[in-house]
């Protein structure tokens, strides 16, 4: 028996979950795999959500990010090639094409991930970031913020362009590191969550001393003598400053695709099926990928590497024989914020209310306010709960909390009941633990289901 | 229109949560209520879960513990009678009956609670516990253990007599005020856990220097000349102490209800149904009552103050002519232990391995080790997991927890699956919150269900 040529394009979360598994699986079956992994950069398999912590100060080296070294890859029986970036796909010919080599495939696995969004304004006439000016998205990204970090004056100033979970967590390490820190943002912080939640987090970090400049727009830079960024103008403001981060988000890695035949969407995010296939002998997973979403049934495009672990996971398995599906996301997130004597954890699962309103359903939403353990327990800390239920079907639609030391997991039970479909009763209802460290006597996410339910 | 005579006994968190919200919800219809609530004691809704912490000194005052006093029941428009121990029922006349007087009802709810279990052991000839030895129950146990606690010698060694919830958080107490502590406990530690968690508590407090034995029945103390506790005797062991604290359990307190003809289970429990009917006029809900288990259906007593407040809301409400259901409990319950330099939270949902075999499941149960927040985050504590599936239908039978800050509330995802009736594969496939600060890339949770799913 011949081995099924696997190659896969890219090796981190998605791709190397994909790699592993598909061999595990294979090896307790009749199948027999060749896994080649193709990628462009120098590392793999590493914690990209770690970088703004690495950052902060809190993790002590790259290397810790790194769950698997290309070592352990390879001991495993993957044929990893790093430094290998895939330029094209013959689709019909079964080749992906590197500057090296034309490798062959049976089966192709796409995990090319995403890139920072980089707008014009950040580039010098070459087409380059300026200086002093970027990203943070690789491990290389990381180490060279983490060498302008130590280079900067004490007192520096840094820009965050973006205010979204990447830009909040480099505010946490900017401030933690003893820099001054504006956040400025499109429309609002953490605009993923609801208005009134917003505004608790743009209160916690404007309580910790950072600048948020809500509704801006960069227009462009002031440059010193040197070419380096020395202040940032937006719609109706402008400040002088060290250093710029870009936090825009980022957009699926599949230029390499074009001309190749393989379908992508609008955005050019590939578009899996639950088993991970796009197209015969095309698979994908993880942050070049579009998922669906469970409530709704639409595309969204949610880069996160929990979701690459686990379509990578179940698209190996897949490879190998398996019937593993994954069935959709929540847009599940949690983040927090710590710094300058504020300490905010900040979650959300489930549609936003312009969502739920776009999909014709008749939400129903209450913010309330409680506290993460019994109320007389010392450190309690406020917490706010925005719980969102369909008027007719009662159906549980969103879920979202602010708040102190344990008020983000929370957020994990709402999603249990999403997940399942469930109502805004059995939220409100259900067997919660209760004890006082831990919660008032009526869970404070049962207290805010229950506000809803009596508003429906 | 005449006002309905709704009589509740017990004026704690099942019988006041009725009281309220029945009222609440007349008040909004054409019904009217008379609402009289008759209890023996001289408080009223108060936290009996928070008294350990009372005595540990984290409140400050038993005052603290009382979400409700008489005034603010009475100024809602409740007929509130303290001292007003109900010594019978007269269910064809319609009345019980006081020490002092007849009061009539047309509806009557039972919400008498529980009484601490003391054994004859405990008790002089006088039928009175001995001098320094008592259970922790209600507001009273806590002041008076708070005098003993602050008349003992530095030094002074405590016995606690019991090693569940109650028994753990007085040991908590008891060291954190620098007493010596020996926990005796008929069989294993939190035996409401399996014995590989409950392992890992019983290492816990003895590495904070908390005398644990297992398999312990108490025979005896030793007394002093003037009559006080001195020393305790068990199977197998003696040793001196000053303190004896009884943390065995309750019963449901239903003796008035001899010769009533109101039905009441095997150990004296009523058995109310999900809208909390116990027979025609008559109702129940909180410590003096079983409850249904959602997963197999039969009963069990697990007096707890989430599900008195739950069941007592829901009579309140159907008293008022609503249509509420309290849908049967999960077992959900969580603790913790920190004193001594140890610090471990401890939670449960669900079966047991021995329930579930019982109920003819065919349970697969793992423990996989993990971490509260991601390997190289600063302060990733250690957890253990301990979860059962049943090999046919995949369902999600029990999940337990014990492990650093952040362990114990991951429960509740748990729970949430169980209430829906979830599989395994549910728990370890849905879209959980991730970041560094909160888990590893796959939540612990979702490790440890993959790894069930994987040995059915």
């Amino acid at each position: 028996m011949t081995a099924e040529r696997i190659v896969i394009v890219g090796a981190d979360a998605a791709g190397m979950s994909a790699a592993h598994h598909a061999l595990r699986v294979a090896r307790g079956s009749e199948r027999e795999l060749a896994v080649t992994v193709l990628d462009k950069g120098r590392h793999t398999s590493y914690s990209a959500c770690g970088i703004p912590y690495w950052l902060a100060g809190d993790v002590g080296s790259g290397d810790d990010l790194v769950a698997r070294t290309a070592e352990e890859h390879r001991a495993a029986g993957i044929d990893l090639r790093l430094g290998a970036e895939v330029t094209g796909v013959d689709l019909a010919g079964r080749t992906v094409s590197t500057a090296q080599e034309e490798v062959a495939f049976d089966q192709l696995v796409i995990a090319s991930g995403a890139h920072p969004i980089v707008p014009a304004w950040a580039l010098d006439a070459g087409g380059t970031p300026y200086e002093r000016v970027g990203a943070v998205h690789t491990l290389d990204d990381g180490a060279a913020w983490l060498d302008r970090f130590e280079a900067a004056e004490p007192g520096a100033h840094v820009v965050i362009v973006g205010g979204g979970y990447v830009g909040i967590e480099v505010a946490e390490a900017a401030l933690r590191r003893g820099f001054g820190v504006t956040v400025l943002t499109r429309s609002r912080v953490m605009s993923s969550l609801e208005p009134e939640m917003s505004d608790r987090i743009a209160l916690a970090l404007a309580d910790a001393c950072v600048e948020v400049v809500l509704d801006a727009e960069v227009t462009g830079f002031d440059l010193d003598d040197d070419g380096r960024v020395a202040g940032v103008h937006w719609t109706g403001g402008s400040r002088p400053c060290d250093l710029v981060v870009l936090a825009l988000g980022v957009l699926p890695s599949t230029e390499f695709l074009a001309g190749s035949g393989i379908p992508v969407g609008p955005k050019g995010a590939l578009r899996p099926d639950a088993r991970g296939r796009v197209t015969e002998r095309v698979w994908s997973a993880g942050d070049c990928c579009d998922y669906v979403r469970r409530i709704i049934g639409d595309r969204v495009y949610r880069p996160l590497g929990t979701h690459a672990n686990k379509l990578g996971r179940a698209l190996g398995e897949n490879l190998a024989g398996g019937r593993r599906t994954f069935d959709g996301i929540l847009e599940t997130a949690i983040t927090r914020f710590a710094g300058g004597g504020e300490y905010v954890e900040i979650a959300r699962t489930g549609l936003s209310r312009a969502d739920a309103e776009a999909a014709a359903f008749d939400p129903v939403s209450v913010v309330t306010e409680g506290t993460t353990t019994s109320g007389y327990f010392p450190g309690a800390e406020p917490l706010a709960l925005w719980v969102m239920a369909d008027r007719v079907t009662r159906r549980l639609l969103g879920v979202q909390v602010v708040g102190g030391h344990g008020a983000g997991k929370r957020i994990d039970a709402a999603a249990a009941v999403l997940w399942a479909g469930g109502s805004v009763d059995d939220l409100a209802w259900m067997d919660l633990s209760y004890a006082p460290p831990f919660s008032s006597a009526w869970e404070v996410l049962q207290i805010a289901a229950r506000r809803v339910a009596e508003r429906i």
